[in-house]
């Protein structure tokens, strides 16, 4: 029986994990769950999962639900969340947490030596280094949830890293794919908000009409799979069934596929080096037909290069280009901005910028919290 | 530096099988060559890699070699190729060998521990269960050299065989992919040597155009991933990037990609689980744009559900679907019968056989040459 901490356990990737532990009692428990705002939701995942201790994002929900399920430990805020993470009694996190706040409870995680299932890329992005030298100090496996990511790592089983000559990482293209710069002017949220192949998370769903996740990604990537930026590529692919792949020295290429289904990278992550059965579906290449594939288009979508251009300045510049990111899409998510000033204020942002080398955790949350300041005045 | 026999060494996989050597003079040397009524060429061969020694289908080929390269030992026949299959002083056999004539030598190889690089297809569908027994017994590995075997085999690494869902091959097609049957009763001799995407060997071409070669691989895979038929699927993908597939309980599949190039698969199987570069291309998606997919059409290209059945059936079966095949292959190449002939026999023959169980080697060489006598008469 494998004992899961979820982390975020009301999100997409929380509530999906949650119906893996569901299908496979035999297998799996959730030890700990914890939520942000959606409090009724984590209310009913304890009644179900029973887990010995959960974390909400504000002490009134703690309170009110300790009322409710006196069997289950409450903690609040981020200090909750480091305990959440930390907790004796898991054998793994499940670090589906979304944006920054990720990076000390992961952290937390590694030093008291637990394996991650990893969903959380800001936290890779903003604080790559830092996480995984603690994860090679504690000697702690990262198991990417990512599709993309996962796709990669399971490509790269039975493989010499040394003999890895590119990643390819897959983009679907967003809602907006073959748009023009004057057309992403024109965008609502509502069409931003539809995702052709996945159902996501809204802060996701953004960046994947924005391609700043596809940037996100190659930084994740360059930290999981120990890569340099120029050995990691993107190729659109519409239909989303290669989820990325992996080039050799020989010119061979290992590339993972199935339907877009987030239930396969997240039992994997449970479960790897096994697999177990689930009830998702095959692909199925007759009524499939046609898998295509095409250029970014860079000009359209900026997001892409910048997230490259910050990752090879490296330093501070991924902290920014994140907490900017989060900012950003946060704001337009409210309707406050507009869907190109996303990516033009990124832009400035990052120009802007002096860079800081050598970041330490206190550096990184002071950059952090430096640039969301700044775009919240 | 790994010695490496070669058995068949002038035909296709042979000679880029040498090329490879050639590359890689740190890592390779050729031990021994082989060629059928090739002597011209196996004796330039000679001339570069100065094999220990070298075989010939006839004597008078031995005797003439042996004048020009006395420092190389030449023996012939099929007594000379399980000389050639067991020689103590190689590391691995590679089986380039065309047709059941590599059963005998395949079989010599295994008993004396040898690891077999292994591009023989007929003789494992002849001599599946026998071959495989023996490899078990003696723990010797058949590293599989057939691109879409080798596919496979890259896509299992790191997976357990009991997460395997199935076994998915593909297949260009061939010359004729999208002819009714009516069609395809007016092909030439030089339209079915005209493979799209693969120059090969004329006795594999001819087998891609009829579709027996993906027959024959389905039996093929069937004996060397331990797999039974119903779990083994073929998908036409014309453009031949894909090179075979694995899905997993998960329905996670793993594919193998890269150009048509079988070098790949043979430097592969001489250097796993270790990758070398070489100067083959890599796949450009943006050039590619599209990967299609559709069904065999059965009703065409029958020597496909030919081999299934013989697969299922058992017994002396394969074997006479491939001694028919071969037969029948030589003689449309000798412009003696019409394309459609071929598997219109094929039926027939395997219609009228009168299945014997459990063959040993001699059963098996009995069952292969009754079938033959009777097409040659």
């Amino acid at each position: 029986m494998k004992k899961i901490a979820i982390l975020g356990s009301t999100g997409s990737i929380g509530t999906q994990a949650l119906d893996i532990i569901e299908q496979n009692p035999d297998l799996f428990c959730a030890t700990v769950l914890t939520c942000g705002s959606n409090a009724d939701k984590l209310s009913e995942q304890i009644a179900k999962h029973k887990p010995a201790l959960a974390v909400t994002a504000y002490e009134d929900d703690a309170v009110a639900l300790s009322k409710i399920h006196p069997d289950t430990e409450f903690l609040y805020g981020m200090e909750g969340l480091t305990v959440a993470a930390a907790m004796a009694d898991s054998d793994l996190v499940l670090n589906a947490l979304m944006g920054m706040r990720g990076l000390i409870p992961t952290y937390c995680a590694i030093e008291a030596g637990k394996d991650i299932a990893f969903a959380n890329k800001e936290t890779l992005v903003a604080g790559g280094e830092l996480i995984m030298g603690a994860a090679a100090k504690h000697k702690v496996r990262l198991l990417p949830v990512d599709s993309e990511h996962s796709a990669i790592f399971q490509a790269l089983q039975g493989n010499e890293h040394k003999n890895i000559n590119r990643l390819i990482l897959t983009a679907s293209g967003g809602p907006f794919r073959g748009y023009t710069l004057e057309q992403l002017e024109k965008v609502t949220l509502a069409q931003a908000l539809k995702h052709p192949n996945w159902t996501m998370g809204s802060k996701i769903t953004i960046d994947s009409a924005t391609m700043m996740n596809k940037g996100l990604e190659v930084i994740e990537a360059r930290w999981i799979f120990d890569m340099p930026a120029e050995q990691i590529d993107v190729v659109i692919h519409p239909e989303s069934i290669i989820h990325s792949m992996v080039e050799y020295v020989d010119h061979s290429i290992i590339a993972q596929l199935g339907v877009p289904d987030m239930r396969v990278p997240i039992s994997y992550a449970f479960t790897y080096p096994d697999r177990i059965e689930n009830n998702c579906s095959s692909v199925d290449f007759f009524e499939l037909g046609t898998l295509t594939f095409e250029k970014p288009n860079r000009k359209t979508f900026q997001c892409l290069d910048f997230a490259y251009e910050a990752l090879k300045a490296g330093g501070s510049y991924p902290v920014v280009l994140n907490a900017a990111n989060e900012i950003l899409v946060q704001q337009f998510l409210e309707n406050r901005i507009s869907f190109i000033d996303i990516q033009n204020t990124i832009d400035k942002v990052l120009q802007e910028h002096e860079v800081i080398y050598h970041l330490d955790m206190e550096g990184i949350l002071e950059v952090d919290k430096k640039t969301r300041g700044e775009l919240e005045k």
